[in-house]
């Protein structure tokens, strides 16, 4: 019996992570639920599954069952009848949320990319010091660990990370000047929330996984490769130094890798729709991504080369200017200059305490609403 | 330093073995080295790698450095000098040699197909008692051998195991009753012996290689499924119960897998020609086998299904018919008749002893050469 605390239960994760704790009614048990804006869905999420705690940042009435108690998030997280809090929550309320359960000895898996590409080295350092590996709830995170299962980490060469391309892979740049929010949502192979979506269009969201793999695995910028793989079949690989490669693959179905996280790496019978079928999914291909249709990628992944405070800067300046776009404020292209702008005015901060993190974020948000509103308004 | 017994040390996996050898002067140390026929270049190898004992199955004189000796092939494997016996012969000394050395103990790196698809129960049990893991060579079972690193076998759902299709996948049925030695011995995409060559374009090669996998990894045949692959750059897959799927891949150089064999799953630097870009090698493709075309392929594989003495008998006739194919005596197609027609007198033994493996292909090979000489001859 695993008791899990689940933050962000009502976002694509939370909700899908819920969906395999539904298969394994013996061995799975929600101990504590908690939520954003959408108290309707954590309430009727509390009537099923009977939390002991539940919480929302909204300060809405949360209609729960009378064994529910509507607590704060930090209590749910540290609480000691959870064993595994997964962390699905974009917000940055996430950050603190896992500094809070690693420190409290807490088994963390994380989906959330944010926590490791704005404050890496403090939550590497906390997970080290309290003694716990995070798992990665991201298919090409689990990929990775479950390629490097029973290997030992000098035995790596390259970890090679795939990405679908997103939306836009087959735009021209001219046709990428004119696209629209609708267009940006479209993703070709995941079904995801609507601002991971456009992050994965504009390979905002691939070079987040790079910094997140850099700290995760503990392996240097220069030996993790990105390449685009279409139909999102092999989730990544590592190549290691004896020239073999090992990948893991599947059906592009996100319970598999949130089931394999919330099991700790043991493998337990899923649903057979999950079964992979190579011919259904041939031709396997691999390109290389052409960087100049995605300028975004190349300007969060060199904030993540930088380090200190400048990949949560870039992630600030991200959120704000796809934002943005989704409410039809700024073009497609806007997000790559507002992030080039704000990234080249940012002084950064190296080994950055949280609060120098969150302080940075806010200058990162207000310039970039200063730059948006004298360039675009 | 890994002491070594190589036997076979004159064929493609010896001498592929070699070369690897010569890229790890300080950790790998030939003790022995045995070969068939081919003197000449067996005493080159012992002037090169100056072993302490070769061995021949040629009576003829061998010209080796003084400080080699020319013993007998069982005094190789036993050594106490050897810490690991590479059984790289196809011949059936090979099983005998085998048995030898995991009874005195040594570590057993295998090559030769032959060994566990005709005495499979025999040498598993032999492996078990002495506690010895018997490490594949070939690059498919390794593949497997390195998807199962620090995977419990419970967690196991099938082996996928890839086949390139060999020489006469495009051909049409009418093309194959023309075939010559010649054209069955165009791989597309491996360098091998000539008599694996053939057995690669009969898909008799990949029936051997399900019946070794079945025995390696002790998984039932209806768990072991192939999948056609023309690339031969994934070399096999696992896929667990929850649905994911390791794969091992790379370029196709036995160097690899014979590397990994002969440091016991340390990877060590290999050579930087080994190393895999995915954008080179894509796509990569997934058929269903077309088995109309491949007879001999179900004719093997139900042998290895039924066990006891079949595997040895079919293995048997395929040997005898395969080499009269090869003196252009026997047509492509006679190669399957004549395997379906023998495995169709034979009545089996269960569970057999040694000598009645041996037994059972004493008469198997005198039935082939009846039957090839009153249909064919």
């Amino acid at each position: 019996m695993i008791n899990l605390a689940i933050v962000g239960s009502t976002g694509s994760v939370g909700t899908q992570t819920l969906a395999v704790i539904r298969d394994f009614p013996d061995l799975l048990f929600v101990v504590g639920l908690a939520a954003g804006n959408n108290v309707e869905l954590l309430a009727s999420q509390a009537h099923e599954f009977r939390p002991k705690f539940v919480s929302a940042t909204s300060g809405r009435h949360i209609d729960v069952p009378s064994s529910t108690s509507v607590v704060a998030m930090d209590h749910i997280v540290t609480d000691s009848g959870v064993d595994l809090v997964v962390m699905a929550s974009t917000a940055s309320a996430g950050r603190i949320s896992t500094l809070q359960a690693l420190k409290a000895g807490k088994e963390v898996a994380l989906a959330s990319k944010e926590v490791l590409v704005t404050a890496g080295q403090l939550v590497s350092q906390c997970a080290v010091d309290s003694g716990v590996v995070i798992r990665p709830v991201d298919s090409e995170h689990s990929a990775i660990a479950q390629c490097l299962v029973g290997e030992s980490r000098d035995s790596v060469d390259e970890l090679i990370i795939t990405a679908s391309g997103g939306a836009f892979r087959d735009y021209t740049m001219d046709e990428l000047i004119r696209v629209t929010p609708e267009q940006a949502l479209n993703h070709p192979t995941w079904q995801m929330g609507k601002k991971i979506t456009v992050d994965s269009a504009t390979l905002v969201n691939k070079a987040f996984e790079v910094i997140e793999a850099h700290w995760l695995f503990d392996i240097p910028f220069e030996s993790i490769q990105v390449v685009m793989h279409r139909q999102s079949v092999i989730h990544s690989m590592v190549r290691f130094v004896d020239g073999s490669v090992k990948a893991q693959l599947g059906k592009p179905d996100m319970r598999i890798p949130i089931q394999y996280a919330l099991f700790g790496g043991e493998r337990t019978f899923g649903d057979k729709d999950y079964t992979y079928d190579p011919v259904e999914f041939s031709p396997l291909t691999f390109e290389e991504l052409d960087l100049q249709k995605y300028p975004c990628y190349e300007l969060v992944l060199e904030s993540g080369k930088r380090g200190g405070t400048f990949p949560a800067v870039a992630a600030t300046v991200n959120e704000v200017a796809v934002n943005l776009f989704l409410e039809n404020k700024l073009p497609f292209l806007g997000i790559s200059r507002l992030l080039a702008e704000v990234l080249d005015m940012h002084s950064g901060v190296s080994e950055p305490a949280l609060e120098e993190i969150v302080e940075a974020e806010a200058w990162a948000e207000r310039v970039t609403l200063e730059r948006w509103k004298s360039v675009f308004a």
